[in-house]
């Protein structure tokens, strides 16, 4: 591992959420996919959150989410991403900054407003998410900076950056110089829909060995190998990749390392009030692990316990230091 | 009381609030005076949302938030308040509208941008809030329509409005048009420091019983009489309006009307989380029980209930619906 001064840095749409409560009848009269991702322009955005009911507005982003998690873990962070310099766009780099992450990303100046995703969280606990990209599609090879990323241990990319085109390009930017200066990529599949859109190429990144540490759910993880049985999925990318966390939401996860199995519980007795958030949680609590040189079970356990806290309450980012909690499970020392 | 299509129009300053935890210390380094509201400049506004930590951000504004109870309750309600058309001036607009309130107040196209308060909420759940009046300054009498303020049973405005020097014209213009059509006009004495600043007058328009029904807590009663003792207050302001609410945090509430003494417990057993919106709630709860003609006891206990919701969670508007928790307590009926 590289001698670097940041544990993380990620890259990632950079985007406010705006949650609202709804029931499945108002999914059901939108059109809305539940349970997933779906993008969305700006006048269906307009007309969907002319719809919704009462919301509140907090930045979000699935890698961001995960740096702010690494943060409140007490990690040292950095994080990409474009917002245009207006009111939300002031709202995300306040937020990231605050947290202590090193975020410099130019705003833009004109172009689309800042990316938005409208997230209808169900009685269920579930989030039904339809973003509009916005300023993020604005991200380009340009806003990789090559001293900045080899500062990191490990930088983390989301599947959804392969949904703006040119973010695309500064994804593999990113992994070219993360290579040349022996920082570790980290991936994650981020949605079972955005698997779908961009499978082959997933799939090549994988077998080429471009990513030493991926990420995925169950559904995310199936789709990628088009298959319903979560075990042939695990088999088929056993090997691929060094390390592997694959997340079952209650069922715990399921780590491959090296190998091996490591078999995660999840944590218990939560009161799941909205799953937005989830798998970026556990990846912060698992990536600030890997960073710190923790073992495999005990980088789970951390993942487990991160993504424990952000299902506990209504939005992604955590409310409570999870340095603290980790401190209380005895996971980072005082 | 008027023949009326809507139980109560609020008139009041629209203030989207941003909210972050913080820590005693934090509020002495940056000199915010605890469980207040003080009035803040564009570039303080600035340079103390640089200093805070990550925050959330959601309507607010006293009257707004009192509105948006009613309109919970399934109470008919309307708001005037001036926004800008800028992203938080939008939110603030959907926030209140989805909850099927009239308003209809013209966005400012120039001038400042929406108005905010930056709410620190300590450990132990006080709120201590910084406002940039912005937008809400040009609250205008032309803003108060005769025709839409003559379909309200009550009338609720907020001692605020006398900080923004148009909007207390405006507060004048809809005192008058609520007498000429026999609808009852209600008060907040808002805050403390703000009661401070305006005595002389809020104790003229109680004097000649301009104010039909009035809302202050034991801080705010006691500064209107400048005496330390609340029962030196209440015997000090009865007979002077019809109806009075005054609230006393967990002790509950002292309700004068028509000359009777009522005391009304608090919600027990409440975890409290953020006193934000606590005062504004309980006079939803006792104004849509007013204007559907419940009696004190039954008012009262509504605003201790829908106080409760609030301070259950972050931020000032109800995260439940307030219809069915007073329908559960047998509060209103299914």
């Amino acid at each position: 591992m590289a001698d670097a001064s940041l544990d993380v840095i990620g890259i990632g749409n950079a985007i406010v959420d705006v949650l609202s409560k709804a029931d499945d009848g108002f999914l059901a009269a939108q059109g809305v996919a539940k349970g997933t991702m779906t993008l969305i322009d700006a006048a269906r955005a307009e007309s969907l959150y002319a719809a919704m009911g009462p919301a509140v507005e907090m930045s979000g982003g699935s890698v961001a989410n995960t740096i702010a998690g690494i943060a409140s873990l007490g990690g040292k962070a950095g994080f990409i991403g474009r917002v245009r310099e207006d009111e939300l766009g002031k709202v995300f780099a306040h937020d990231i900054r605050a947290l202590g992450v090193r975020y410099e990303t130019t705003m833009a100046t004109d172009g689309p407003p800042t990316a938005r995703c409208l997230i209808l969280v169900t009685p269920d606990a579930q989030r039904s998410m339809s973003t509009f990209l916005g300023a993020s599609q604005n991200l380009t090879p340009d806003d990789v900076d090559p001293t900045f990323l080899r500062t990191a241990k490990a930088v983390y990319l989301e599947g959804y950056l392969w949904d703006p085109p040119e973010a695309k390009h500064a994804f593999r930017k990113a992994m070219d110089i993360a290579k040349g200066a022996k920082s570790k990529i980290a991936f994650s599949l981020s949605d079972p829909f955005c698997v779908a859109r961009y499978r082959t190429e997933f799939r090549t990144l994988i077998d080429e060995a471009r990513i030493d540490i991926l990420f995925a759910n169950e559904h995310e993880i199936t789709s990628l190998y088009e298959t319903e049985d979560f075990d042939t999925a695990l088999q088929a990318v056993r090997g691929k990749v060094p390390v592997c966390a694959l997340t079952r939401s209650e069922k715990g996860s399921v780590v491959l390392w090296d190998g091996a199995v490591h078999v995660i519980d999840a944590e218990r007795g939560v009161r799941v009030v909205d799953t937005t958030g989830a798998g970026d949680l556990f990846a912060a609590g698992f990536l600030y692990g890997y960073a710190r040189g923790f073992d495999p079970h005990r980088c789970g356990r951390l993942g487990s316990l991160c993504a424990a806290e952000a299902i506990s309450h209504m939005g992604p980012r955590p409310e409570a230091s999870l340095k603290e909690l980790a401190m209380k499970k005895g996971l980072i020392a005082s």
